[in-house]
Order: C-alpha cells, then sequence, then structure tokens
C-alpha cells in the first residue's frame, strides 16, 4: 500500500512527482499518520496532522528549507513536516522519552526553524528572520502559518502590525482557516470567518477565482487578472479588508486540500514585489480521516477514536485532576451565583467542557488571550463576581503582567486554577509548569497553594473563591491518589499545613504533588530505621511558620520535595524561614525540579531521574542526614546506599 | 481668574452650566494643571491631561461615577477626572509621597473604577464589569478611555474580539485619538488612520456628520439620519470598517475638543439598543497650551517646555542611566552590525530616541506590544542579529512567557536591557521593578546581571552581545555615581564578582543599585568599630559561587542587598549557596524590598524606610551581627543602636 511515501526521504523528492502521485502520497502519508499515533499509544495531535498534509507538501516543494524558513505556530502540526524532512524513520518515537519531540524543535532538525508549543508567536519570529535576513543582505523566504484560533491571540496581531509597518518583502502568513482551534472558535473574528464559509456568494466568488487560477496556474498575466477579481469582489471579502488594514496584501481563501491551487497561489505570490503577504487557507481538521474529521475535538489529541470501548465491567477509571477541578467548578457555580470560570481556549484541556454546556452563561471561553482572561476576571472581581481562572501553569506565563498590574496590585480577589503544575509529560519542555510557584511567590498578596490529593483540591478551590484575595492553586497533570471527590467542601485555614506523620529523625516537607512521594519515602526510611514526619505544606505562600519552625526544631532537619524550580520556589520559603530564625542549619535539603531544560516522557521517569520520586526522596533524605552527622559528629544511622536514587 | 472651576466641587455641579461656561471651565482647568504640574516641579503627564479636558467633562455630564464605570487607560490622563471628582483640593500632592498618586487608583475614590499604569488594560476590565452587570441584574455603563497607541497592544485587541463575541450592550470603548501615544505611534494600524485624518475627503464627511449632529443634537430621528450618512459613508471611513470586524458598532471620528460635538453623540450612544460602541474621537495632546501642544512627546512627562533653560556655565547634569545605556548601546550598533537594539514604544523613555534617529534600520520601535518585542528579538537570534530589548523591568512582566517560550526554551542570545529596576520613584505601584530577579532567575540558561555605576553598566552591556544564551541586565531610574562613560567598553567574566573592599566582621554583598550603598554602609559601620567586607555581586545567576563563600567563611556573616523582593531575588540565591555548603549559619540577613505593594514617592524615601540605604545598611548588618553573637556567645561588638535604621 505505501508506494510513494517509501521512496520520499527528504523534501526534494518531491519535486519530481506528479500532482496524481501527489495524491497518492498525501492518502499514504494519512495512513502512516494514523498508524504513527497508534503504534505510540494514542497521543498527539492526530486531526491537526491530517488537516495539513496537503499544505506541509507544497509547503516543501515550492520552498527550500532549511534555506527558506517555514514556523509552524503551536507546531503540533509537524509531523507531516517532520516525515517529509528526514524523520520518517523516527516518528514512532515521536512523544516518547528520548525520542523526536511532539513540537518544532531547533535541536532535533535545521528544518525546524523555530520552537513553539505555545499559540501566536509565529508571525513574531517570522518577522524576526525576515529583518534578520534584510539586515544582513540575504535572500530567503520567512513563513509563518498559523490556525485561525491562534491569530487571535494578541502578541499575533502586534506581529502583524509591525509586519505590515516594516512592509516587509518575502513575508507569508499562512492563516490555516479549519474554523476551529482546539475548542470552537471565540471571538467576534472568527465568527464573522464562519459567516463567510457558508455564503453561498463567497461560495460563488471563490470558485471563479478558483477557476481563474486553475486556466493559467503559473502566469504573471494571471494572477493580474486574478487580483482584479479579487478586487471587484472585496465586499463579499470582508476578512480581506481587515487583514489589508495591518499593511497586508490579502490572497484567498483558497482549499487547503488542493495541493494544485495550494502550489499555484504560492507560485503567484513568489512572483509579489515586497509586501507582506497573507495567505488565506481553508482546511478541515481531521481530513481524509472520517472518524477524526467527525470530533476533531476529542481527536486533537491523539486517540481518542482509536481506542477500544472499556469493557462494561471494568471498574471505573479514576478521573484526572482536570476532571476533579471541573466537577469541583461546577457544584462551586451551582452553589454560589457568583461564581463563574473562565478559560483560555482549553474547555477540553481543563475538563471544563461539560460545565460549560450545563452553564452556558457561567464559564467564560476567551480565546487564546491569556492577558485577557486575567484582566477580564479582575474586571469581574471589583463589581464582586467570584472567577476561578482556568489557565494551565505553562500558559499562566502569558498573562503574568495581568496577574500583577491587574489583580495583585489591587489585591483583587481571583482564583487561579493552574492544572499541569510540575512535570508535564509527553508535551515537553514548551508546557512543562515548572516556575509558577517562582513567578506567583514573589508578589505580595498572593496566596499560593497545591493539594496533596483530589479532595484537598477541591477544598483549596472552595477556600480560594472564599478568600478575599488573590488565591492560586496548582495541581499536576494525570490522575492524584484516587481520594473521596464526593466530600462537601470546606474551607482550610489559609496558610495551615497539615501534619500527616509524626517523626523524630527528619521531616519530609512536601507541597502538592511531591506530598505523596514523600510519604512513599517515609515508608522507605522507616525500613531502613530513619522515623521521618511527613508534613503537606498545602501554602507556599504563605507558609504555616508554627508548624514548620516545631518541626525543624524536633527533628535533625528538613528536607523541602516540589516539582518547581528551586530558585524562588517552596524551598526557598522555607529556607528563608528557617534563617530568620537562626533554624538553616536544619535545612538539610530543597529537592526541585532541576534548573534546565526539561525534554518530554512520561512524569514518572523524570521524577526517578530528579529524585521527586519516594525512593529518590529517600535515598537523598538518607543521605543527607548522614552528611549532617558527619558534619555535627553525631552518631551515624543505619546506612542507605544513595545508590538507591538513581 | 478661576470662576467656574471653584465652583466645581464635584461632577454633578457640572450639570447646570451652559455651553459657553463649560468652554470657560476647560480653560480654567488647562490653567489649573499648568499650575499643578508646575507646582509639584514638572513630573506628571500634562500633554495627556491637556487632551482630554473636554473628554473628561462630557463624560461626567453624561454619565454618573461611580454607577457607572469609567476605565481609564494606562490613566496617567486622569488629573481631569480627578479634579472633577472631589479631589481637586488636594492636585498639588499628585506623584508626592503620601499624595495623590498619578494614576486610577481604586483604593483612592470609587470613581476610579480601575487602577492603571501600563497599557492595554481597560477593555478587559470594561468587559469584565459589564459581564457582571449583567450577571448580577444590575444596569450601567461600562466604558473604557484608550489611546491609539494601546489599542495596538494585544491584550487590547483581545479584549474587542471577546467583547464583540459576547455582545455586551451599555458597553462603550472611546478610542482616545491623539495619533501619538508616547513615541509616534507604530504600525500598520495607526498608519492608516493617520492617512484618513489628513484626507480630504474624510474631512468633508465628518464635517457633514457633525453638521447633522448639531441641528438635531439630541433626537433618536437624527441618530437614525447619522447612520445613514455613516453607511453611505463607508468606503472612506476605513477604520469602521476594520472595528466593526470585531463586532462593534462604530461611531465617528469626532472632534475630541467639542464637548457639544460629544455630548451629542454620547447621548445618542445611550440610545443604541445592546451592542458594543466604539467610539473614535480625535485630541490633540497638549491641547490649549501652545508650548505642550508643539513638543507633546518631551511634554508627556511633565516640565520640559515649563523648565528654565540651564544657565551655560552649569555643570554638564550627570547622565541617567538610561542615557549611559543609551549611548553605550549606539556605540554597540557602530562597532558591530549585528547589534541592533528593540523599544516597545518607549523610545524617549528608553533613551533610544537620538539612537534611533541616528540609526533608524537598527533601532526598531515595535508600538505597544512587549510580547512580540521579545519574539521578535528571538527571531532575529535565529539568525545571527545581537537584540538588545531595551523594556522597562516592570513592562517585561508584559513579555514573560516570549522571554520563557521562545528565548530561555531555545537558549537563543538576546540581551534584555531593564531600566527602572528597584524603586521606580513618583510613578508608583504599577511601575515599580520589583521582582525581575525573581521571574528570570528561576530560569535556565538565563544571566541576571546588574551594574554597580555607570561604567559596568557599558561593560555589562557588551558582555551581554557577545554572550551566547540570554542575558538579562537590570538597572535603576536616575542617576548613578556619576562613573567615567568614555572607556573602552570591555568583557565582564559571566558570574564572577568584584570585592570592593575587604573586611574581616561581615560581608555586605550588594547587587546591583544596592552596591553604592553597601560601600556608604561599610563607611559607617566602620565609624562603629566593625570591618565590613563589600563585595559587588555583578551576576545573581549565575553566582560567584568561590568569593561568596569565601568571605562568608573569612567573616562572622553575610548581609545581601537588593532592591527586588526577597522571594526568589539575589539574597535566595546565596542563600541557596550557604545552605548547599554547610554555611546557612553564616547567612545574618537578606536586606530587599518589602512584601507588599510600594506606592509613589522618592526612591531615596523608600529606601530609607526599608533600610536599603547606607544608615539602614549599616544599623541593620550592626543589628544582625550582635545578635548573631548573642545566639553564638561570642564577645559583643561595639554598640550600635538599631534606632538608627527608622
Amino acid at each position: 500500500m505505501i508506494e510513494i511515501l517509501d521512496r520520499v526521504e527528504d523534501a526534494r523528492d518531491l519535486r519530481g512527482l506528479t500532482y496524481d502521485q501527489l495524491s497518492t502520497l498525501a492518502t499514504e502519508i494519512r495512513h502512516f499518520l494514523v498508524e504513527t499515533v497508534d503504534c505510540i499509544g494514542g497521543g498527539g495531535h492526530l486531526a491537526s496532522n491530517l488537516g495539513v498534509v496537503e499544505l506541509s507538501i507544497a509547503l516543501h516543494r515550492l520552498f527550500d528549507t532549511p534555506k527558506d524558513k517555514v514556523i509552524w505556530d503551536v507546531s503540533h502540526q509537524v509531523y507531516v513536516h517532520k516525515i517529509l524532512t528526514g524523520r520518517k524513520d523516527r516518528m514512532t518515537t515521536i512523544r516518547q522519552f528520548g525520542g523526536l519531540s511532539g513540537f518544532a524543535d531547533r535541536k532535533e532538525s535545521p528544518h525546524d526553524a523555530f520552537g513553539a508549543g505555545h499559540a501566536g508567536t509565529s508571525i513574531s519570529a517570522a518577522v524576526g528572520m525576515a529583518v534578520a535576513r534584510d539586515l544582513l543582505n540575504e535572500d530567503f523566504y520567512s513563513i509563518a502559518v498559523i490556525g485561525d484560533g491562534a491569530m487571535t491571540a494578541g502578541m499575533a496581531l502586534e506581529a502583524m502590525n509591525h509586519a505590515g509597518h516594516l512592509n516587509l518583502k518575502k513575508l507569508i502568513v499562512v492563516l490555516n482557516d479549519n474554523a476551529m482551534s482546539i475548542s470552537p472558535n471565540v471571538g467576534a473574528l472568527s465568527r464573522n470567518v464562519n459567516k463567510l464559509r457558508v455564503d453561498p456568494l463567497y461560495r460563488n466568488a471563490k470558485r471563479d477565482l478558483g477557476e481563474f487560477v486553475e486556466h493559467f496556474p503559473l502566469g504573471r498575466q494571471v494572477w493580474q487578472g486574478a487580483k482584479r477579481v479579487k478586487t471587484s469582489m472585496r465586499d463579499l471579502l470582508v476578512p480581506a479588508r481587515f487583514w489589508e488594514q495591518f499593511g497586508f496584501e490579502y490572497y484567498g481563501p483558497i482549499d487547503g486540500h488542493d495541493i494544485h491551487e495550494l502550489e499555484a497561489t504560492f507560485a503567484s505570490i513568489k512572483r509579489v514585489p515586497g509586501k507582506p503577504v497573507l495567505l488565506h487557507i481553508l482546511t478541515e481538521k481531521g481530513h481524509g480521516v472520517p472518524e477524526a474529521a467527525a470530533d476533531p475535538i476529542k481527536s486533537h489529541s491523539g486517540t481518542y477514536w482509536l481506542k477500544k470501548p472499556a469493557a462494561a465491567d471494568a471498574p471505573a477509571p479514576r478521573p484526572t485532576y482536570s476532571q476533579v477541578f471541573a466537577q469541583a467548578t461546577q457544584e462551586l457555580i451551582e452553589a454560589d451565583p457568583k461564581v463563574v470560570a473562565i478559560t483560555a481556549a482549553m474547555l477540553e484541556g481543563t475538563g471544563l467542557a461539560p460545565v460549560h454546556a450545563k452553564h452556558p452563561g457561567r464559564v467564560f471561553d476567551v480565546g487564546i488571550a491569556e492577558q485577557h482572561a486575567v484582566t477580564f476576571a479582575a474586571g469581574l472581581a471589583t463589581e464582586g463576581i467570584k472567577p476561578i481562572c482556568a489557565i494551565y501553569s505553562t500558559f499562566l506565563q502569558r498573562g503574568f503582567d495581568s496577574v500583577v498590574h491587574d489583580v495583585v496590585v489591587q489585591d483583587l480577589p481571583v482564583v487561579f486554577a493552574m492544572d499541569r503544575a510540575g512535570f508535564v509529560g509527553d508535551d515537553g519542555k514548551t508546557h512543562q509548569g515548572f516556575i509558577d510557584v517562582s513567578y506567583l511567590r514573589c508578589l505580595p498578596n498572593m496566596v499560593v497553594a497545591a493539594p496533596k490529593d483530589e479532595t484537598e483540591l477541591r477544598d483549596l478551590l472552595y477556600t480560594g473563591v472564599n478568600h478575599d484575595g488573590p488565591f492560586a492553586v496548582r495541581f499536576p497533570r494525570g490522575t492524584g491518589p484516587g481520594a473521596p471527590v464526593d466530600l462537601p467542601m470546606k474551607r482550610i485555614e489559609v496558610g495551615r499545613a497539615e501534619v500527616l506523620r509524626e517523626g523524630e529523625d527528619i521531616a519530609l516537607v512536601g507541597f502538592g504533588v511531591s506530598v505523596q512521594e514523600c510519604l512513599r519515602a517515609a515508608n522507605t526510611l522507616e525500613e531502613a530505621g530513619i522515623d521521618a514526619a511527613v508534613i503537606n505544606a498545602r501554602f507556599a505562600k504563605p507558609l504555616d511558620e508554627e508548624t514548620l519552625l516545631h518541626w525543624a526544631r524536633e527533628t535533625r532537619g528538613i528536607v523541602t520535595v516540589e516539582e518547581n524550580v528551586r530558585a524562588g520556589g517552596f524551598g526557598d520559603a522555607v529556607l528563608e524561614l528557617l534563617a530568620d530564625h537562626g533554624l538553616a542549619g536544619k535545612s538539610l535539603l530543597n529537592l526541585a525540579m532541576p534548573d534546565e531544560i526539561v525534554d518530554h516522557g512520561p512524569q514518572a521517569t523524570f521524577r526517578q531521574i530528579h529524585h521527586l520520586d519516594g525512593p529518590g526522596i529517600a535515598a537523598m533524605a538518607a543521605a543527607a542526614l548522614a552528611e549532617a552527622d558527619t558534619a555535627t559528629g553525631a552518631g551515624s544511622l543505619p546506612a542507605m546506599s544513595p545508590i538507591a536514587a538513581s
């Protein structure tokens, strides 16, 4: 069945193929994509990649990477690009530990001009490359491929504005309009595009234009003709005027699954003298694979439609933290008319989709717009509404100034629910929730909390919604230990830790997901004859000073454990406290995420590597105690090999 | 001369005035503004406030604050609003320690619906308030007043998109188009508006519309007529279409200095049923005061035109850090064809205006678009250009995710030059550079540096431009100690501190601006018989571990001093280091900015309050030493009263 794809090692092999062969190739690539995603167990972004098969082929036939730069926005749709740039044989390693990244990655290939993972950055990067090119008197095309959802990110519009101002030549923005980013698109801009798509006048106009191009595919003369048509259609093609306001020459919309039409248009664009170009293409997520196209939201992340349905007598799966969060939010919304939830285009990822379906007026999806999401929440809070901003730890970085300038400086009661805090797993380096404790703990008035389990997540949300000031709660990707999620939510005293286990030798103080690992470590240590207390910190700010000082005094020292980097994290908070009370010597160890960029792979793998799982914590704690004893000349504890940590 | 203004205590007093009286009032307010700004020594934003006198009057006559919400974007233009809402008598305290804020401030007055200081937040806040209103079944207008420069901020466009999607009633965005934000406007959007302003067809169309409204100022019938005119003018009024794409009803442009026209239009808008409205008004910065209007950039911040020219024989004033930075940047640009500088609408504030004038192709003003600025720099860096991103410490918060996701994750060589780090002075709480060390030190690969003086700023910039990775250098507002700025720049070893003074008793380790204060403190301590070493850390990341550990061992302890909050700051870095080497007991004190929102007032005042000036550091260090001696039972040092610190 695979005939053409086997012969394609890299993009140069595409150039000799006929359109019939290209059509076959597109089908073969789709099969290959489905098999790949199946092979890796269903992760990855299948529907998005199925939607850009023809675009990827056309770009690689008409442009010459790595000389020409193609910057894929978000870059979850680069699988086809990877297949066509020498990485076909490694595709089954994608998103696996040590394997290919699920995103573009400059370290992986020179064909990956710019890495990404967050939406809306591609045009800025493309503008930077085009300006660099002109400064250095080089000659290449700089091409950003951006979805209609990502285009509503503020920074994408900032970049459009700047590009138009600079009037850059050989800068092409391909607006890949699939009328749906991860959640169905939000916003007035996309509504206009949607209206257009079903407008029969527009349909006809598009066909006319297509026929024009088809008749004389590559001639300059024709292009002039096509331009005249476009001009006369102005009032039908409303979006053209919008993008032209930014100083771009607008082309399209064209069928993004028609390689011939794509190539003819790119060829024409290449003949246009210096002016930035926006090419509007229409594609379908999941194109060519009916199951994926039918439900592209669910198949956005891999295997929904590939998986076998669960057997009827299988035990109910444990809910993810996202689901626990969403369920709690729904209960809060139903119990208090002032509670609302906000997401930035992540209705599915945050778990809020069913809550939105049930309470559409109380759950706001603002689009890919984290800055607006946070300041919108601040505005709501001024009037007595209790907003819960559900933004992944990594994406809240985008809204940081809004957190500082609008929420914190004004001390407004906004709850930040940060999913994917700590090791993120297969999404890798652009998605790690590795610094939120650091960038929030430095803010006055801010509460920074993390639950040890599902029950506590519910209680902390309830506490946050009833707290009079900014309140952040972070929780990890995946499932928790399985604590009850059906108990009435109760308020937790802000700044109050919880002693889970008493012990004489050492105190393990965990924050969030690390608490369970501390409990495991305490069991291991017990076997080695070390009596460890375990404290669930619950708050990195404010700290429970009384409890922490007590256990610093009652044991030989404290080990802090967290899934955030050390600099500015929870461990630093405890270290400050101990230093202020002349107990700094009781700080044995601050275990944290490493001061390095962490790649993709299972969370458990990275917890093991960085001594953040039970065995690692136990080994490191025992070693630290032994070292402290050596330093103070105290009697040695039962030996425990540090090898256990590796 | 002041006849009407004396009778206006608050907005209600405006309602009985005739248009002739209002015109007199506007003139009186302008005089009052000039006198106020003169009285406070020239700080503040005079030109912007002169530009919104009529708008402020009209808003307060047609709307009823605090029930109706008026949100002023950036809010440096709220002086007239403050005068009209009961704060006239305190205007001479504006921007003074303990006095009125130079910005809107929710703590100052219920009429200040939303505080600000950074641009582009007002629409998000207004949308939040409008949604809250509808959820709570309340009834009021939510009005954002935003400049044309701020409107190009990505988050403003995100908010427009969301507002259009929600189709909110009683939401008005007043686009205050003075064709110039702080720097002449950047971007294709503003270029289009500028073109329009001089288009004679548009001028006529505007007059026609004006006449219509004038004839029948308040009738619904007329509004219908005016709407017809507007519709027929569509193709002339290009911006209308742009904003209509966002789902807004567009009105204008109208003359923002014509109270009558403003009121008639607001009255008409109030009759429009539920749909968000964008009202486009044209104003002139500095209107009514010829000197201010002639050079609004210079008079944006106060007194340029009020100040007497310096006497010919006066000594040349010491250059500000901004000027030193700009001069160094110019030299770097002239010495290396790959160096460029980037500013986000702060050509004047960063000092880069003359560099831009001399090298327009090498200094990029991207508009109010910090996110784009940083990712644009990342794109440049991928191609071998060496970009210097000149963004104030407080504004880089807006570009934080771009720093993390685009620069740091890809380890790209971008230099961040962060002016206004530490206490900012009169601008107050929205502008404090209080957390940049915390939000940057947590990032892998990032260098975080700060110079002790002007020479070192030059050297650190040179070092940064030649460093192969992200490099941040922070420096304070104002002038330095007066070190030479004409020496050839030299490279400083990354992570190498400098010992400025040896001493046996204690080591004062300063970062950036605090180094000079540590030297002063050492002199004071010497008088008290305490022999203090002084170390210029230069780098918060990476630390000079060797030097710091050496002085920790050679003295009785270390005091760190910085102008950043403690959480995650430089002191935490040193504390981590000491703890890792069993020297945590040698950490005597981490002096830092307080964990609270710091208001406006002189930098020196806050340095004194928070023990960050020479006397404060000396007193706190002596007290810490004494306490340490008590704790360890060592002989006491010569007494030094902690009272000296207060």
